[in-house]
């Protein structure tokens, strides 16, 4: 019994108990440590490998796969600095709920702590920001050790999968040699798993139900908050409840609740805009909320709720958190969306008054009337682009949003649609980084991906154009470029105007056209509208990446905006009164 | 008294702590909570800011200038993913022992835990690889707490820059306003720091140095290794110390030993080809091993040392740790090199036999003859670019190289000459990742900074070539593009020809002249030695950013060094019998 023997009964045990547990997915970034678990993942034939050479994109191209997937994708990477280029990934994933299964190769403990080379301390590397982190024995052949690979592989996925979904770290001390006998990889599959774990649905006691439901129905003036969902049935079930409790909805735009074919008289998507409005504001006062999901993206609505620190304000959490920076919880509420839903209509009956919830509606048209008439501009800007995108988004497909601007513009302007678009973004920290690979992530397995990001954010990450111009991937990319970080120019930063350019405004004068042609991107920058209607529709017929770019002028944006705010404060004044 | 005034009078007075301290440069990345420290970093007469927008490579770039300077230099960027983006470069300073202050600003206490924005855990983010992790407290204005954040700010530095250098973060939570009074930060400047900090010289007691100088004495066959060093007068002692002792010194390329006005005689620089040699290695047989600084990057060196295991093996660290990953050390010496050299100097006495000397001198100078030959090769290479580099490379200059292939060829080809050339390249983790940064940040504040990187490491951090295009940075960047990864080929996997080009040989096919007009580089991609000689010349009289690629093939590659070998092996062979 060689060393080698001993590394392919072991890791292959571990690779192929990972398949057992449904684990479709691999991203690997070369490396020499990591060679026996990259090529035993690669061998494996129910296990789809992909190659990224950069180790931050690589770990945010897995995100996106796991997240468009709703299950855990697996990521390998060698030992030292590679192991540190993960992190920014793995923060993201954990707040974002997304489940990974993380391994990095290792030096074996003889070569740790005594300056050996690409030696660094991976023991607990992410910290707080994994949901559980081992230290993998050193391989071994026994049937013993073999079965602590399989299982450990097992609990991994199922860790990283329960809810709250979220990252697994596993380290993996490797001696050389380093490759494994493949030909007897084959030897170590098995027809299923070596242990089953199965997990129950948080259900809420009968008694808590019973109350809460009596809380639902005293009140007079409920309104349902949803932030980011990760399913569609669960937003059906949210949509059902509120139709019999006739309270309106405010659906954050990645709650996925803005497009499908649900009842979409319920769902008001235009509150970003009109809770700006001080008489709004007042006048559309809550003596209940209800909410789902992770906080909404909302700046307005959460001053909006702020404003109204009175009403009862419970928080459904599937995943047992706390995401409630409002401060204003006065029920924390455990237990898995639908079958809450499903209790609390079992609870409820009869026919509500409706006044409240037509209210919500009428502002609501009246609202989006007044922003649909950005679409007469004829200047290239943000807001237009996403009122646009309402209209030429592919029936099916996906919209994802970078962070900063973007989402912002996504949750102004995206309205109901009968489409099934899905709408993502890394909400998790809400970071500019990885955002390029995220979506190419999300690529892979979805159809018609189209990816709207500031220039900021798409140079933060264009290393990982790589994986798309080696693995053909097909995305549109919607690049929009003010040179610069354009959202500083919201805040009071932008009044230091001695520093405002070198620290916040980072103008980097970058022609794009050159990473295009770099990453071999078809590329457009469009000069008004119509030509963006057409290359934009035109994107879907070509194979390949597709970067079309929007400049727009973050000075006229933000008085746009301010104007557009202003408008209509003025258009929901009758509504209102 | 307000909120903002005490945020001005908190950050300005840490801020001018810093300056006091001898902080020079800050390295910033834009970002809205890091706001008040950004700007009054900008404000502070004494300090010089450099704007970096990828995380990743500011910490890089800063990571650079703290090791050409010698000195702490701070970086700050926003809460959230920024932060963890900054991990990989810490962990390289962390065991390059380059001194850096991590400045991450964050949310306060209630909005940490609750799923806010940008929010994520920073407490200790960065886990084992910093030297020291402050929470700081809430901006105060009282004299107490003015006083505290300078006496953090003091201690920081001062820790930062002890032996062994390495990284301190301070995690600064700020709450709304984050702009402070610009026009108050001048109140807070002091005349001096707060405290000075006082820091002694590790020094051996006198009957160590008696005893250890005795067993150098008794040594028949000593030799002297050296390993990365961070100061030329250090390296000047070692000289005088090998002198006296007729010890060749085994230098390694980072030792900055082969570069200078020293006595060079003592320098043994081809070992790394010689003692593949198995005569060599026999015959070259040592009785006792001195070693300073980092190990060698030399494979060859390490596995000749083990073979003489039972020689007496000696390793002189001032930073008290732990470099010794060949197990073979008999005595770990902690003192100051520069005082360790003249202690024993002040016990030795009296003149040595020069044979043993003689003899590695013999066939380090047949070796280079025949190292030499590859001069007459047409074809471009790896190591004939390196030989070159000798003769082309600026009198006064720095030489940094990446990881991989370029710092073993450096250390075959780079021989020792009378210039000023200083030899840099991050070798505390080995990444190949953030040396395109790391060299930028090496280069603001070194003159002819030339970096030789290769295609994977170059793409790995091309973000970082954005602070030479707005910053306008004079570097002239050699691209050694095998298109892949090159030190694969070396390697047993490469025999796992099934997948090797997926997992390993990664061949990216990018065209470099892309990235090179993106970021307003002068790009040549050279044909011959010839052209190659001219623009790398010329290179010296251009500013900006100059990209030189030399296009070579792995497979040529691996067979050339391999002849190389076995010539030297016939060449050595009178020398030795």
């Amino acid at each position: 019994m060689t060393n080698r023997d001993a590394l392919t009964a072991y890791i292959a045990s571990f690779v192929d108990e990972l398949a057992q547990n449904k684990v479709r997915h691999a991203v690997v970034s070369p490396g020499s440590r990591s060679t026996p678990i990259s090529l035993l993942l690669a061998e494996h034939p129910d296990i789809e490998v992909h190659l990224n050479v950069d180790e931050r994109s690589a770990a945010f191209f897995a995100l996106g796969l796991a997240k468009a997937l709703g299950e855990p994708v697996a990521m390998i990477c060698t030992s030292g600095t590679a192991a540190a280029n993960y992190h920014p990934a793995i923060v993201e994933a954990y707040y974002a709920r997304v489940p990974l299964l993380v391994l990095t190769a290792d030096r074996p403990h003889e070569l740790r702590y005594v300056g050996a080379p690409q030696a660094i301390d991976q023991i607990e590397l992410y910290g707080k920001h994994v949901k559980w982190s081992v230290e993998m024995a050193l391989p071994e052949q026994t049937a013993e050790m073999t079965n602590y690979a399989r299982t450990v592989g097992a609990r991994a996925v199922a860790t990283a999968a329960l809810s709250p979904a979220g990252p697994v770290h596993l380290n993996f001390p490797l001696r050389e040699p380093l490759v494994p006998d493949m030909k007897k990889a084959k030897e170590y599959r098995q027809e299923s798993s070596a242990v089953l774990i199965e997990d129950g649905v948080r259900t809420l006691a009968q008694s808590h139900v019973k109350a809460l439901a009596s809380t639902l129905i005293e009140a007079k003036r409920g309104i349902i908050v949803v932030g980011e969902l990760k399913d569609d049935s669960v937003g059906e079930a949210i949509v059902a409840l509120s139709e019999q409790l006739a309270f309106p909805i405010l659906a954050d735009p990645l709650s996925l609740l803005r497009s499908g074919t649900h009842k979409q008289e319920q769902i008001i998507e235009t509150y970003d805009t009109f809770l700006r409005d001080d008489v709004a504001k007042e006048m559309l006062n809550p003596d209940l909320v209800l909410r789902f999901g992770a906080m909404p993206v909302s700046k307005a609505l959460l001053l909006f709720l702020k404003k109204h620190h009175s009403a009862k304000h419970l928080v459904v959490d599937d995943g047992a958190g706390w995401r409630e920076p409002a401060g204003l919880a006065t029920n924390m509420i455990y237990s898995e969306i639908s079958t809450f839903c499903s209790d609390m209509l079992n609870q409820l009956s009869g026919i509500r008054d409706l006044t409240w919830l037509q209210r919500w509606q009428a502002v609501n048209t009246a609202t989006k009337e007044a922003l649909y008439s950005l679409r007469d501009d004829a200047e290239l800007s943000e807001g237009k682009l996403f009122l646009l995108l309402n209209e030429l988004m592919p029936t099916h497909s996906t919209l994802f949003v970078g962070n900063s601007m973007p989402i912002r513009d996504l949750d102004t302007f995206f309205f109901n649609n009968e489409k099934q678009i899905r709408t993502l973004a890394n909400r998790g920290a809400n970071g500019i980084d990885g955002v390029v690979s995220t979506a190419l992530g999300v690529s892979t397995v979805s159809e018609h991906t189209v990816l709207a990001i500031g220039d900021l954010s798409f140079y933060h990450d264009m290393n990982g154009l790589l994986a798309a111009k080696l693995q053909k991937k097909n995305m549109t990319i919607l690049l929009i470029n003010n040179d610069g970080g354009g959202i500083f120019s919201f805040l009071p930063q932008a009044n230091e105007k001695e520093y405002f350019e070198l620290l916040f405004g980072t103008p980097h004068g970058l022609d794009f056209a050159h990473a295009a042609a770099l990453y071999g991107a078809k590329y457009n920058k469009v000069k008004n509208w119509e030509e963006f209607g057409q290359v934009f529709t035109q994107s879907f017929t070509i194979p390949g990446l597709k970067i079309i770019e929007v400049s727009t002028e973050r000075e006229s944006n933000l008085v746009k905006h301010r104007e557009l705010w202003n408008f209509v404060s003025q258009e929901i004044k009758d509504v209102l009164s």
